[in-house]
């Protein structure tokens, strides 16, 4: 039985502290307890398979736990738009109604009126992050931070669809397994019907658990090493980028703000060009994610050598040269998932041919301040980006993400303080 | 550095024969030869992660790869419709280049003309199946199977769309992840532009690698656990089910059929029925699959068991009841995956309120026989079958799935004997 005791749990499970580990040999059903049973595991574990589906991610502390903790393999983002009816105390209700759920079933245990409670005890890192959009801080009554709404038109660029864009309400889902993904997804959609509507739903993804080995930077749909520069939760960069502070309305402080931009990008127009032109238009090497400069993918772009013409090794409008600030207090914190949807009806790609593919990059980003630090760098990007031949925004929005709260607690409880 | 030598590539993924295995210290690049370099790995490998991603299932062989090895987390199906300029030599030529993509792709090389080739590093079990429908299998004048076309009407509970339905060719790729099944597919597509174009695309999911404990059987989203049943790939009761043996076309030898159904599930409705309800509608239990006349989830159903009233307690409409069958090569052999995707706009659910999701099961069966094996089961389950109050076919399709084929060769060539 190795390191697999009669009922299933593994040891490593109870060391990682997942909720199955106290189970035992209890059997009893109620769709309470029933989130405490192991599932149908009938089969001695192999010594890694199952040790990830118990991985669990608090949902309580100081800051929202899909901020601290290391993107998923999947994400879903979901938007709602309030009904005319959700005022101040419905808004209230419903963030609590929705924290209920998010505290439940990403700690493996069901939803209050979950019938499917079986299918939350394999959380494998889920968690739900929660932001508001202009029109619902406004409802409470509380202070608005002044870059929260829409961002400045970047008409260079911008194709933005409303389907794609906006919305009251905003959660992001992520974690290493689709169908946890997929079930707090709904009874979140199902435990809003009496206080807004779902205006849209965008999922994506990235390496899936234990595809790659820990800390490999993903890669984009381009082929591109994905995020090499992102700090790491806890480090000092982060928090200097990230957490809203004694200059944001007291409600925010400990929490930061989204943008998520949904960025198409042109596969096919990006295969003619060689692979020269496409490290160009980055700065770094698509084998290893490498600056053109030199070194290691950890290593520094160094955007003042030049090459034996004298002209500078990065290019000056390449993606990297365009985006990379001195402060990392003026940076941003990157949270990408790619996004491969199936082509719709009569699309026809950049070059006018029918559309081989509908895909792109959730791009997602956490910062304190949108106007200090997303949007000069997205104005700069707009002006001249050599990504932006292949790459479209057709999605847009911005949430005031608040911080996280205690058991007991509801995320949003300082919007009504 | 523990397991993990200085390449990044531990021994554990030397043993599982990956595709990194060799790469040493290279690092020059190519298109070709960069489908063999490690990822951009700048940490070392925690003791697990990492040791999936190179996991190969060879693409040469008697079988297809992907009716023979165990489902991956994630499936994309693939379906075209063939031009008609595509006649025999040219389906020849296609069917040689998809399997030339597939066999390069799966096995973590790029295909000839990758401009990503590091996206096809990590194949995490990927493996690409093709099949036949009627259309294709005349155009080559092969001999066609009786069984090969749309499945006879099932008017009780059919509401099929064209738009999930039917297709010339179709491609089932599945495999642990994600990226490594979204390049594949772009790949397939791209390569097809000259002699089809792409009718449909469905995705699904089961349970990310990792989360369960190796062996155990997938939930679908109604909770239940499904797939208790299914014959495992190597047992004689799968090869009784599967394999097309002299009574089929000689080209189909070795081969076998696939029917997928797209089956909407109401959740919504599900919700509302008690758990006891929902577990007579199958005959087995929520909590663990076992059956309701006792045991665990391997043990058999007991249809004949009674209670203390003489009523027999698995109801004779429950869906095991209706679905049985005594003779395992009489059988189907199970593959399915959960979806979920976005909800469409103006949908209603099943009681007319605005849908909440788009879910359910892609149904897919291999058998020998479609006619023999497949139709007397889907006819006794539209005549009854409790289940039927929550499901709905919107898809159908029906294809020979011809049998694999060695190095040099192509998936289809018996076609052209
Ligand atoms: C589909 C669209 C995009 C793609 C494919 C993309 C891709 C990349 C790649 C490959 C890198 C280099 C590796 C790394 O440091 O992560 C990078 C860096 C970066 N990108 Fe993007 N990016 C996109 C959009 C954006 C947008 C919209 C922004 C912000 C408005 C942005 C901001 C940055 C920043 C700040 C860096 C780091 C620069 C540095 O300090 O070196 N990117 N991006
Ligand atoms: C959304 C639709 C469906 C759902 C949710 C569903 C669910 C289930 C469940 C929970 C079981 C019991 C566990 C197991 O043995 O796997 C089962 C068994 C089975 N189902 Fe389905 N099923 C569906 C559609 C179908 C269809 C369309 C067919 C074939 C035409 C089918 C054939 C079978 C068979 C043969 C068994 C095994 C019966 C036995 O030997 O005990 N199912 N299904």
């Amino acid at each position: 039985m190795g390191a697999t005791d009669r009922t299933g749990v593994s040891r490593r499970r109870l060391l990682l502290g997942g909720a199955a580990a106290g189970a035992g040999a209890a059997v009893t059903l109620g769709a309470e307890r029933a989130g405490l049973l192991p599932g149908s595991a009938t089969e001695p574990a192999a010594d890694t398979a199952g040790i990830n589906g118990e991985r669990i991610v608090p949902f309580h502390g100081a800051h929202q736990a899909g901020v601290t903790s290391a993107p998923g393999a999947y994400a879903t983002y979901l938007a709602f738009d309030l009904l005319d009816s959700t005022d101040r105390e419905r808004l209230r209700a419903w963030l609590r109604l929705l924290s209920d759920d998010a505290a439940r079933i990403t700690q493996g245990r069901g939803a209050l009126a979950d019938l499917e409670p079986e299918l939350a005890v394999r959380p494998a890192g889920l968690t739900a992050t929660f932001g508001l959009g202009r029109e619902a801080v406004r409802r409470t009554g509380a202070e608005e931070p002044a870059w929260l709404g829409p961002l400045p038109a970047f008409p260079q660029i911008d194709a933005l669809e409303d389907r794609w864009s906006d919305g009251d309400l905003v959660v992001l889902l992520h974690g290493d397994d689709p169908t946890a993904i997929s079930h707090l997804a709904r009874m979140l959609v199902r435990d809003s019907r009496a206080f807004a509507t779902l205006r849209w739903r965008q999922s994506g993804f990235r390496r899936a658990y234990g595809s790659d080995a820990a800390g490999t930077t993903m890669r984009n749909l381009f082929g591109q090493v994905d995020g090499s520069t992102t700090p790491k939760p806890g480090s000092a960069d982060f928090d200097a980028a990230v957490w809203a502070g004694d200059d944001s309305p007291a409600w925010l402080r400990g929490g930061t703000s989204l943008v998520l931009r949904r960025i198409a990008m042109d596969l096919e127009g990006w295969d003619e060009v060689g692979r020269e032109g496409r490290e160009h238009s980055v700065g770094r090497r698509l084998s290893d994610g490498a600056p053109l400069t030199g070194g290691t993918e950890r290593d520094d772009v160094d955007l003042e050598a030049t090459d034996a013409s004298g002209f500078t090794v990065i290019n000056p409008a390449a993606h990297v040269a365009r985006s990379r600030v001195s402060d990392p207090a003026q940076g941003i914190v990157r949270i990408g998932f790619s996004y491969d949807d199936p082509v719709e009806e009569g699309a026809l790609d950049a070059a006018g041919r029918p559309a081989v593919s509908n895909v792109g990059l959730l791009f997602g980003s956490w910062q304190r301040d949108v106007d200090a630090q997303y949007v000069p760098m997205q104005r700069r990007l707009a002006e001249a980006d050599l990504l932006n031949t292949w790459t479209t925004p057709i999605g847009s929005g911005v949430w005031a993400i608040p911080p996280g709260c205690d058991e007991g607690g509801f995320v949003g409880e300082t919007l009504f303080a």
